[in-house]
């Protein structure tokens, strides 16, 4: 990680000024961001804090907690503490801001009684917008600062993926083979989790799984999942030991200035058995294929049909990520602050790719009772097709 | 952790039975969970899934994803399929739940846009209430069940704690000593993270601070933060190297079915200067007197009263729970599925202890400039005092 982790000033400037052409676009006169990957991304930094950003104006970042930090941290020009919600709106009328006729909100995040009392008590004459979907588009293109970032991740990822095949050994634990793998990235800077916009989509570094758990779904939006350690977090890497012969899917991302990647590896003690190998090589021929048209202009639901087809014509349909009632329609996902982030290759998508668009391809196999089989990797979207981030082999390896 | 990690059944018929008795003298008609920790109380499982509970008559837990795991897992009797939100309508008239006059929401957490829809769509004629506060004050007693799981959480953390005297050295990162502490918790089946209840409160398995690290406040409502990895996650270990005769916390929590536990300790590298010695057994002090005060009945406001005035007696009131204007009002907190769970040891909190409560007291100390010097234990509140789960010694550990 870079000794200033701190976004630059020019690039902060410049997300607010795209964040208010979009406002002004969509007639929404004050946006009020308060989610941490929000903040992160206009003001810079986390705090407990309100974003007020006007249309046309200079935003004010009002901090509850930790103002000394807020000023350290934040490019952003207008800091000032906020005692608590009660002072809200006394700084709102002093800045004209308390008779606003649009007001954005984040309402796919915002609590439901945070939105009553905004709505309701703060600013009971306006009518509330969304705002998330301008956020997420916004956030969708990322800058050359941002994807410095995202490599800085992948290197990360990349080390810890690494010392995998001096580490797996038939009998540990998935969760003794995570602990390795991850305390690798927790000493690089990962915080311990991916950070997910999704409403109760939780995950920690990744998902480690081996063997038939990683053909059982969970709750999450993955194509896997895995057992995880109960019932209370059904996800990730169990008390199941490893066999040898059996697929270990490595499904992991690392984390630079608060930028993820996301990268998935095949491991096997062993040998891996020759169905799951051709199915292997089927995926890394879809990924290469779907890695050559990732290109401005492409269309997502189109990238997902032609992932559907070319695993039916392959005789792979039924396994396609997902099996039986559990699947999940789509075959990559965007990524930064967050790993549920926008272009979403998924079905019926009309969105189209932009150069700067940043998105994991993520091609899996999944066969019960034995297990997953797949690959991804972080690609970035170029003017003239797609740059892979993520730069492990697309191999098996065989430990 | 026990071989089956599932909530037994007549457990969980229990605490359906007591939120049913709280929902009649509430006068709420039906509820919906919907939030992860709730659902894993109340069904014994996390799913992407609508938990419908009547005031009188059978629950019905509606799966979206995955059904299969819902029914290994829950001991829930009625478990069905929902394909998507728009199937609810005609499931709830099915069961004739659809005109109910009140209906109970978990309103602190229930994004605005789904209590949109729920309000607007699916139940347009009811009122809503608020049940967060009734599932917050139900989970806040423990069944023994529940406080085994604790112990369990207990155990691994000890065990993850007693490494760090053969892992610390001088020189070595904030980040380094948190993935070799981690690590171990990870292979006993920790998630990776604390499960919190509060909007935007994030956190990974701990925080692990040194020196002056150890003084930096954070957005989160704790009493330490640190710098974390950087502005986007600044909480947490750091890359800080952790210097000679400095303070370094190890504040952290094990996981077993669920269930968390929360515990600070005390280490050096070399010696304690004598002031944060002296200032280390007076927090011992505190903790032991308010230990002794741990009963049914205390008031928890008092609690905090007098933890605040005995530091303030001490010359130490400067820098308790923070320092300057970045304090938190509380010396302790409900702990479980959540680390932020009712009771609150907080200023004026007229709330009572009752037996069962699991609550975390962690009397710190913050020098601007130098760390911080506190400890943190988990405990039950029993019908005669308070049981100390978290048992390793209270000691300033010096290697």
């Amino acid at each position: 990680m870079s000794a200033d982790a701190r976004v630059p000033a020019a690039e902060a400037r410049d997300r607010i000024r795209r964040f208010q052409e979009r406002l002004r676009h969509e007639g929404v006169e004050l946006a009020l961001v308060r989610q941490n990957a929000d903040l992160a991304y206009l003001a810079g930094t986390v705090q407990d804090a309100h974003l007020l950003v006007p249309a046309r104006g200079t935003p004010l970042f009002l901090v509850r907690r930790c103002l000394d930090r807020a000023r350290r941290e934040s490019p952003l020009e207008r800091i000032a503490p906020l005692a608590g919600l009660s002072r809200l709106p006394g700084i709102l009328r002093n800045e004209g801001w308390d008779d606003v006729r649009t007001l954005g909100l984040e309402m796919d995040v915002l609590p439901a009684r945070l939105y009553l009392h905004y709505s309701r008590e703060v600013w009971p004459e306006a009518e509330v917008r969304d705002v998330t979907p301008l956020l997420r588009e916004l956030r969708a293109v990322k800058s050359p600062w941002e994807v410095d970032c995202i490599r800085g991740a992948a290197a990360q990822a990349a080390e810890a993926v690494a010392a995998v095949p001096g580490v797996l050994r038939p009998g540990m634990t998935e969760l003794e083979l995570a602990a390795e793998v991850e305390a690798r990235l927790r000493r690089r800077g990962h915080p311990g989790f991916f950070r997910m916009r999704g409403w109760n989509q939780e995950i920690g570094m990744g998902q480690i799984l081996s063997g038939p758990a990683g053909a059982v779904p969970a709750w999450t939006q993955t194509p896997a999942g895995g057992e995880g350690p109960g019932p209370a977090f059904g996800q990730g890497a169990s008390f199941r030991r490893i066999g040898r012969n059996e697929p270990v899917s490595v499904d992991i991302g690392g984390w630079d200035r608060g930028y993820l990647c996301d990268q998935t590896r095949m491991f096997v003690a062993g040998r891996l058995p020759r169905d799951l190998r051709a199915a292997f090589e089927a995926v890394r021929r879809l990924l290469e294929d779907l890695a050559a048209r990732l290109r401005p202009g492409a269309v997502c639901g189109d990238l997902y049909r032609l992932a559907v087809e070319t695993m039916e014509a392959a005789g792979l349909g039924d396994h396609f990520m997902g099996s039986g009632a559990e699947r999940v329609p789509f075959v990559g996902h965007g990524l930064g602050l967050e790993v549920d982030e926008l272009p979403l290759l998924c079905r019926d998508n009309p969105a189209r790719l932009a150069p700067g668009m940043v998105v994991a391809v993520e091609p899996k196999l999944i066969f019960p009772g034995r297990g997953l089989v797949g690959l991804e990797d972080t690609f970035l979207v170029t003017e003239t097709g797609a740059e892979v981030l993520t730069t492990a082999p697309r191999e098996v390896i065989e430990v």
